[in-house]
């Protein structure tokens, strides 16, 4: 459904609203949304349905929902889920265009869940309504003043202008952190209709909401794309952070019978979420840490950190984690050693990370240590600095120096405190919101290098959009490709019963009408036929079976290659059609020039339920099959991509002239990268498709694709 | 120097104790030891040396150690590092033996501070006497009552049974951790005397100290084997952790500035915590969480763990959590599926991670979670359990049922609280030392994991020391090498000039004599012996230069393989001594036979600077060229470590028949690797030793080094 701003608006600030099912049980223990809602200071008109109460905490009571006053713009239900279809409709009678469904066991649960959520679902397409779950806390809004809440939480008066969508209500009960607060959450539960699209799109056009954060198990299938654009624009305007769960195999098998999301390939959100430019966390500490540092840091110029330690040691532990987290240490100008030094004794030469402690023996520490981060902080060739320690006691807090010096310098400040006392230093500092405290080196450090990343590395580096290439045709049904109308990115695809087939010989048609370069080829029914091809391709050729059910010809030993001469190839088109003789009558002999030499690589493309059509890269040989080092990209690529994709692999290195080989062809293969992802955007029926090997030789010399093997869905 | 259990004790827990250069300045910011002393309740004698004052917070001063009326059994010195030559001096005289130095400024600073701690080395050494620091807090023992740290600190009247071995002040000051504390610890600072295996072995023998962690900057240089050894003992009797700092190069770099460390290369300190089993710890969360669940919790018995969760998200951010830390899900038996199911919808089929939350629906969530977790706990399929939540309000408090459940389960249990009320309910929970609690899930789940590493393979799979293989000689002086009794394994190599150079035909000997197999070869000094030579060996042969200045002869050329013919031989001999003409006269030419087939790999060893002999496993090619994918392990090794070794790299799975190549021959390789690890271990004098290629064929088919580069070591 198209998004619709007024609905989102009104899912986290109703002017009324109605809870359907409100219990009469109050008190801790009873989660009781009505008693919530009213805790949290409401101020929009409330009702409430129940047939067995004349009034709950003072709010009248009616009977069913057509008996309400007025229709509220938002009705929350927490209803067994027999009743639900009933109650859906009456409030869309009543004139209800909005709904949070808390109650669990539906969609995610069983057959008659499914039914159920299908037909509430129906219900809400006949009157244009909207839903946010099931199997949801639902919205919780401290900027305007209301929540859905079942279990209790009081409103923040100042809370973070942060953003979150989650699954789980988990992050809403908690009010976001440990030390951070919610502006406003929503939790998606089911995505029965509302999801991260929506959801994402509304946050990031609130002003009010400086950084979004998500919890996610899994989007629906075929709303990846959908996803990806409105997560562009939402990290064009601030920063977007992820915390994917369900990564691990036994994590996604648990997805399913929690939010009933199909969580899909780990592999592929990570390509996706880099592409759009999301910050990924770890946990939830990194989620935590991470809010803090955008909410309270000015933008990063530059990966240079300066470490200022009241410990030799700590120091050390945050220089080993900014290698950890793509930063460097500073190196202090001249100016910068020089007004340093002066505070040293002399045989300490000044250096980052700085030991502060030196230079306040036998003075007071505090203004040492304030004069010391003056001074660094002043260094032009310092982009971030690190403080570490100040919660010992024993006349050290530095905390009101790192506070009025953050506000000075304008440039992003962490600190790592430890020890007991640390939590509750942190908190009076984090009240100042301009330093983020870590109780970790590790923490303190990470925190910058996520906003290295997004200032540096996301709107730093605008991905253009791809571009079809000049010249590349929209081959709209190549030969052997069934009706390309029939494939469509969405959903409904699924609904419907496909047959997989592999292409024959016409794959390498489809390749070389989008410029694929492709060993020559001849397609041949009998040995005599493949031998007069052979002797007009030219000698030595390879000889192969294509076609009927051949799907793994080499296992079959019926790929035959380095045939020099008219009887050898003679031989091996008879020895190959025995071979297969049981595949079809419709295989055919495949005759290629054979190319000896250059480096093997494997270009491959799948069709992902998340996010269509996607590219894979990786060397031949043992780097994708022992070692799995391989590349995964979305389709379409431009040019950069592509050469960004062979780059994450660890085998590049050869390509690039490793072990003194010389340099591939890296920009043939590029070339080859983007055009064969266009053909996988163009073509959706394309399920799977793999060029292996690609032959790729020295730079200027090119690539050419070997074998193919392409698998096409026709839908029934 | 031995080990002196008694100086240990006493540096610990003296009798009487004298502060040199004790303060008058008192209060905050003073950082007064003596002040500190008094504060923690030290009830041994006191005295104070400073000739400026006469009493201090109603110590009798003495103006120098002569003066005083008895002999303390430690001496903290805090003057400057000029005075410390004549302070010890003085000390000694008056018969102290035990030193704490704390200041700065000596070994791990300028040429100076070493001159004069080389001095106040010396005047101990004289005396007998033994020392702690320089640049140190020393010690704290809240068990027995005594400190010495600059930085304040309350005695704990119910410390953690934890021992800690530190290189900075942080851990001390701060008393361990966030939320552990510290039963004895010691900060070894630059180990000018005092290093790690002496402390190690102190904590070890205390029997009320049950855990040890350690924070290492580095050890000492030639001590590695030293330490393992202690380490190995210590490991049989508790636990023993560390966290080891200067892992990467800008780390490092600053850690020689801190506490003088040399931190050695990292992998061979991974490779040595292994062998001993020491847990290995990523920061000080890490730290924190690890010490609380090895004194908490009972042994852990296998890797199933169940996962009960307030929360379905939670639940499967665990799941994810057990994947990445080495530990199962548990399958539940039928019988425990069985009760739980009863207790849940019939639309939830119950499973592992479990969601509690639908269970009690309209009941008390508290009890039913209650009963959840007995039903789960008792079930012999489950090894350990994750509790998820509780925190939230609202009449969720299970706080008590864990607690209660986890004393009768004798199942380790963790427990991850999220939320801002998360810290002050973990506080009290923790107080009963049997349920540890963190902030999430991934922590929760680490733990565990550090359990089940300690519990199931360092004291379940105890390791055999190395046994020299039947009929190993042991070469004493082989041909080629230096005389071996000028190796030593000490640190006084160090200190005596070394040349190093290659060793040439005579490294075929050396490894033949080990009963490394070696391809055959004969020495030719020119063109025409060296066709004779092929003639006996037996065509095809490889040709190359060894000996005079010739260390890389691929590089020159100086290598031509597959000679097939005796005119091939002749003429790429004449070749060879062209290229070499100017390396020196005692170049000579190696014939060798020439093997095609089998896989490449590389077997090397070096001497660590820290552990001494070590050895080094890699595929060849690509695998350690481009992806530097080499398993390194102290020498000598048993066979099992070596097939352990080789599991380690990634390629090993091309030599275990990945690739339907068919199973290399491992046990030759394992039997090679054993070989070359004793070669190594007897001969110190081998600054490192490539065998590259080992070309190993087909199982049963064995293995063979085609070439060798041997460097040794002649001191002058």
């Amino acid at each position: 459904l198209a998004y619709d701003a007024a609905a989102m608006e009104l899912f986290f600030n109703p002017r009324s609203v109605v809870i359907v099912g409100a219990s009469r049980k109050t008190g801790p223990g009873s989660f009781n949304i009505l008693e919530n809602l009213l805790a949290y200071g409401y101020r929009g008109r409330v009702y409430a349905v129940n047939p067995r109460a004349s009034d709950i905490l003072g709010v009248k009571c009616y009977p069913r929902a057509q008996d309400l006053p007025e229709a509220p713009d938002l009705a929350v239900v927490t209803v067994p889920r027999e009743l639900l279809p009933e109650v859906v409709r009456d409030c869309c009678t009543r004139g209800v265009r909005l709904f949070i469904f808390v109650p669990q066991g539906l969609g995610e649960a069983d057959e008659v869940g499914a039914a159920i959520q299908s037909e509430v679902l129906e219900t809400l397409r006949r009157h244009g309504a909207r839903a946010v779950g099931p199997n949801t806390l639902g919205t919780i809004n401290a900027l305007d003043g209301f929540m859905s809440s079942f279990m209790g939480l009081t409103r923040n008066a100042d809370p973070f202008p942060c953003g979150l969508i989650c699954q789980t209500g988990l992050f809403l009960a908690t009010d976001l952190g440990q030390t951070t607060s919610l502006g406003k959450g929503i939790d998606v539960g089911n995505q029965a209709d509302i999801g991260f699209p929506d959801a994402l799109r509304h946050l990031a056009e609130d002003p009010r909401v400086k950084v979004i954060a998500m919890h996610m198990e899994g989007l629906r299938p075929g709303e990846g794309r959908l996803f990806l654009e409105v997560a562009r624009e939402a990290v064009a305007r601030k920063p977007v952070l992820v915390y994917k769960t369900a990564r691990s195999a036994t994590g996604a098998e648990a997805a399913g019978s929690h939010t009933g999301s199909l969580a899909g390939s780990h592999e592929v959100y990570v390509a996706a979420f880099e592409e759009a430019g999301i910050i990924q966390l770890k946990d939830v500490d990194d989620l935590d840490d991470t809010i803090k540092a955008f909410v309270f840091l000015p933008p990063m110029r530059g990966r240079r950190v300066a470490i200022l330690s009241i410990s030799g040691g700590g120091g050390i532990m945050a220089a080993d984690a900014c290698d950890d987290h793509g930063l460097r240490l500073a190196e202090f100008s001249p100016e910068t050693r020089a007004r340093l030094q002066e505070m040293f004794p002399s045989w300490m030469t000044v250096s980052n990370p700085l030991d502060v402690w030196p230079a306040a023996i036998g003075k007071e520490y505090d203004p040492v240590f304030a004069t010391c981060l003056d001074i660094v902080a002043a260094d032009p060739n310092v982009d971030a600095l690190v403080c570490i320690g100040g919660s010992m006691g024993g006349g050290v807090d530095i905390g009101d120096f790192v506070v009025e010096g953050a506000r000075r310098w304008g440039k992003p400040v962490t600190w790592w405190l430890y020890g007991k006392r640390a939590a509750a230093i942190a908190a009076e500092v984090e009240s100042s919101r301009c330093v983020p405290v870590y109780p970790s080196a590790d923490r303190a450090v990470r925190a910058l290098g996520h906003l290295a990343t997004y200032y540096l590395d996301v709107l730093g580096r605008r991905k253009e959009a791809p571009v079809r290439p000049v010249g590349l045709p929209r081959v709209e049904r190549g030969p052997g490709l069934p009706d390309a109308a029939a494939g469509t990115n969405g959903p409904g695809l699924r609904a419907r019963r496909a047959t997989v087939r592999a292409m024959g010989a016409e794959a390498f048609d489809l390749l070389r009408s989008y410029g694929i370069p492709v060993a020559r080829w001849a397609v041949a029914s009998s040995p005599q036929a493949a031998a007069a091809a052979a002797a007009s391709l030219g000698l030595p050729v390879v000889v192969k079976a294509v076609g009927g059910n051949v799907l793994h010809k080499s296992e079959l030993g019926a790929v035959k290659l380095g045939l020099a001469t008219p009887e050898a190839v003679l031989e091996a088109a008879e020895d190959v059609l025995r071979r297969v003789a049981g595949e079809g009558s419709e295989v055919r002999l495949l005759v290629q020039e054979f190319l000896p030499g250059g480096q093997e690589v494997i270009l491959g493309a799948k069709h992902d339920p998340h996010f269509g059509p996607t590219v894979l890269f990786g060397l031949g040989g043992i780097f994708t099959e022992v070692l799995r080092d391989v590349a995964i990209g979305l389709a379409p690529l431009t040019t950069d991509r592509a050469h960004g994709l062979m780059a994450k692999t660890k085998g590049y290195a050869v390509l690039a002239g490793a072990r003194s080989r010389g340099r591939s062809d890296l920009e043939a293969l590029a070339d080859t990268l983007v055009r064969l992802s266009w053909l996988v955007a163009d073509h959706p029926e394309i399920v799977e498709l793999d060029l292996n090997p690609v032959k790729v030789f020295a730079a200027g010399q090119g690539c050419v694709a070997v074998d193919a093997r392409v698998l096409v869905r026709s839908d029934a």
